[in-house]
């Protein structure tokens, strides 16, 4: 057992109740003081300063400096599985409440040690390339069922292939950072004639999205044994969207300005290890996919999500509660199908899910999804109805895998929705 | 008139005949000596490595050592359009057979100007995102005949938009980089079940590219008066693609592994200004597209361009002949349109054409087009047919602007096909 992991460690940090981390998560990501970015691991509603440790000696490893003085993971984490591991089983060690090494040396502790209100959290990757799959089965079938043929909804491809497209990387914004309403051409199908201004169906969707931390030579390939080196962690991912823009302008190249206006990604990057405990078969696979895409071992995993609507009128009010365990290609596939035709995997590269809906209504991971495109609104606590996402909106999601011994979180992701400029 | 485009001028840098890079081009690049990248400029067959010349002193203007001391041109071309005017306009007076201030200086000369067989040629830009338009009329006429209905062939919102999707950066080569075969998954109409293998219809496009040297916050657009200031320069680009394998990914969310296996640019970035004096009309656009797609002056671009097949056979034999004035949406339409719902423009992004086609059969830009889908084989020299391409074929793009005057080129992209690993 990886030695983090175990979940009768106690930490002499605080830890607030249902905190989604406790000493058994510590996921990485960037804080800034005094205007300077430095690498830190989250643990309860405290951050400790990677690059300050390191400089201190007590990690009982030489890490050179630039690898924590940095305003993203991707050299830390391109250190490559091993090193991370081990990094988070020292850093587990000095937290832990049967250590004092860390705890008993105030001036270090307090040098390295803040609670979160005291830091700005920032992006947590330099993200080089991203890629979005669309690996929820039920989410294809739903979009399938209302765009296509409900008899034929799963396009032909969809059960071979783990299908996915290239998305923009510029447009991904760290949690917290608001985004205004994006104007676009769109056509509805009783128009005559396109026309310019303000989406009217702005939608979230429910994803999440592993970062990678090892690069294949272009012309290489990855095979679903290797993957995993190739996978540091994940966040939660909303992959915002503008269904009028999006159904305009998708056909025959995919998704463009419908969602390159803005993605969100959450702050804290959890380790693929510290969610080890919570693996759990996926759906069956039926039919068999061809052989460079069948897997040993468990790679789908129980992570409960759930996603939630705040307005200026009412308190946060949760429409959706999905699990990760639903998505049909894990991610051991996701990467070596992408790899399979040659293409070079990179350090700090972004691979999101798709939407993640589960099988019944309440766990549709988007608007769309929740409300049948409009056509089954959404009652809010304040007697209003929502067909999309409002202005002034705020949508929250959350996700964590629990067992009766440990909880594993993402923390929050929250983005509000301002007017089109 | 900009000075450096001044059709009078003559250098004192031997120019051979018909060479595409008289000192009215100038355009930018990365070379690497002794281990180090330096930005260079290209005259005729040599390079001026811009470090050392601005280390002198002779420029005549202070940039700071990083500007040019760099794998990228990124850095530079950041410095903004009337920087790189002045930039060109200060080397062009240097190279000058008015002006002897370097000419004279043979230390100085022999320490920044060397023939290109002398450096490594490296990769000019440090692509951030990489956008694929489709803007050739003729093109998505062709494609659309061929795979869907001849009587309806562009789609729907084709003369409304101009359609691009997201593509992969990190498999962007430099032109004399060998890309294999790539293998994939595909499914042949008549067959029942999908196969994995070497794929059996490797194309390429001629395209043409534009790198950008501004950014803008996102959720700001850029409107087309605006958007000149945003394209520093171009290059040749060819966008290879798996035909067989896209066919069978590509619906509903467009192509990916068809396509991230590999793409090529040319050696070095043309400035948008030294392309001036060859400025044309468009295409008339009718319909008239949406105010925010309505644009001052001309923006096509009278460049000659041309594919070249080579084998260990034969040498290289003509196979296309096109122009990038066919472009129905010029780079203003597509970057405006690109930033119209906020998405965010970096420096040092690459935006693609889509393959440009011309309208009779010797000026399409594709395999695909040219031996429509394989129906009609192209005879080579040697009394060979090609439907596509072949292992150890050599693919050769060439592009030029030309009046009586001065000849503004691009160089060769070359990329040999090695088999399937």
């Amino acid at each position: 057992m990886i030695r983090a992991n175990d979940p009768n460690l106690r930490t002499w940090v605080p830890i607030p109740e249902n905190s989604d981390f406790p000493i058994q998560n510590l996921p990485l990501g960037i804080i800034k003081r005094a205007e300077v970015h430095h690498v830190a691991m989250r643990i309860g509603d405290h951050v400790l300063d990677l690059a300050i440790l390191n400089k201190s000696g007590l990690l009982g490893v030489d890490f050179v400096d630039e690898v924590f003085l940095s305003d993203s993971i991707n050299l830390c984490i391109s250190l490559g599985k091993d090193m991370m591991r081990d990094l988070r089983n020292r850093v587990s060690r000095l937290l832990d409440d049967k250590h004092d090494d860390l705890r008993q040396d105030v001036d270090l502790r307090e040098s390295c040690l803040f609670h979160i209100s005291k830091v700005e959290v920032c992006m947590p990757i330099k993200i080089g390339n991203y890629t979005d799959f669309y690996s929820s089965r039920e989410h294809a079938f739903n979009v399938g069922s209302m765009f296509r043929d409900p008899a034929n909804a799963l396009p032909p491809n969809w059960l071979h292939i783990p299908i996915g497209y290239h998305g923009r990387a510029s447009s991904i914004v760290l949690s917290g950072t608001p985004i205004h309403r994006p104007k676009g051409q769109s056509k509805a199908p009783n128009e005559e004639l396109p026309s310019f201004g303000p989406s009217k169906q702005l939608d979230f969707e429910l994803e999440m999205a592993f970062v990678t931390c090892k690069s294949n030579p272009l012309g290489t390939t990855i095979s679903t044994d290797e993957a995993e080196e190739y996978i540091f962690g994940m966040v939660l991912f909303n992959d915002w969207s503008a269904r009028d823009i999006q159904s305009w302008e998708y056909a025959p190249l995919g998704p463009f300005l419908g969602k390159n206006f803005a993605s969100t990604i959450s702050a804290w990057v959890v380790n693929l290890d510290a969610l080890k405990p919570f693996r759990v078969e996926g759906p069956v696979q039926d039919p068999k996919p061809l052989p460079y895409l069948h897997f040993k071992d468990t790679h789908n995993y129980d992570i409960e999500l759930e996603v939630l609507l705040e307005s200026p009128r009412f308190n946060p009010s949760r429409i959706s509660h999905s699990n990760y365990k639903y998505m049909y290609w894990n991610m051991v596939q996701q990467l070596t199908h992408h790899a399979s035709n040659g293409c070079n995997i990179q350090v700090g590269d972004l691979y999101a899910s798709g939407t993640i809906s589960g099988p019944i209504k309440d766990s549709f991971g988007s608007m769309l999804e929740l409300t049948w495109r409009g056509a089954e609104p959404i009652k809010m606590p304040d007697g209003t109805e929502r067909k999309f996402v409002n202005d002034h909106d705020k949508i929250y999601m959350r996700g964590f895998a629990k067992n009766e011994q440990v909880r594993i979180g993402f923390g929050e992701l929250v983005t509000e929705v301002l007017p089109a400029k």
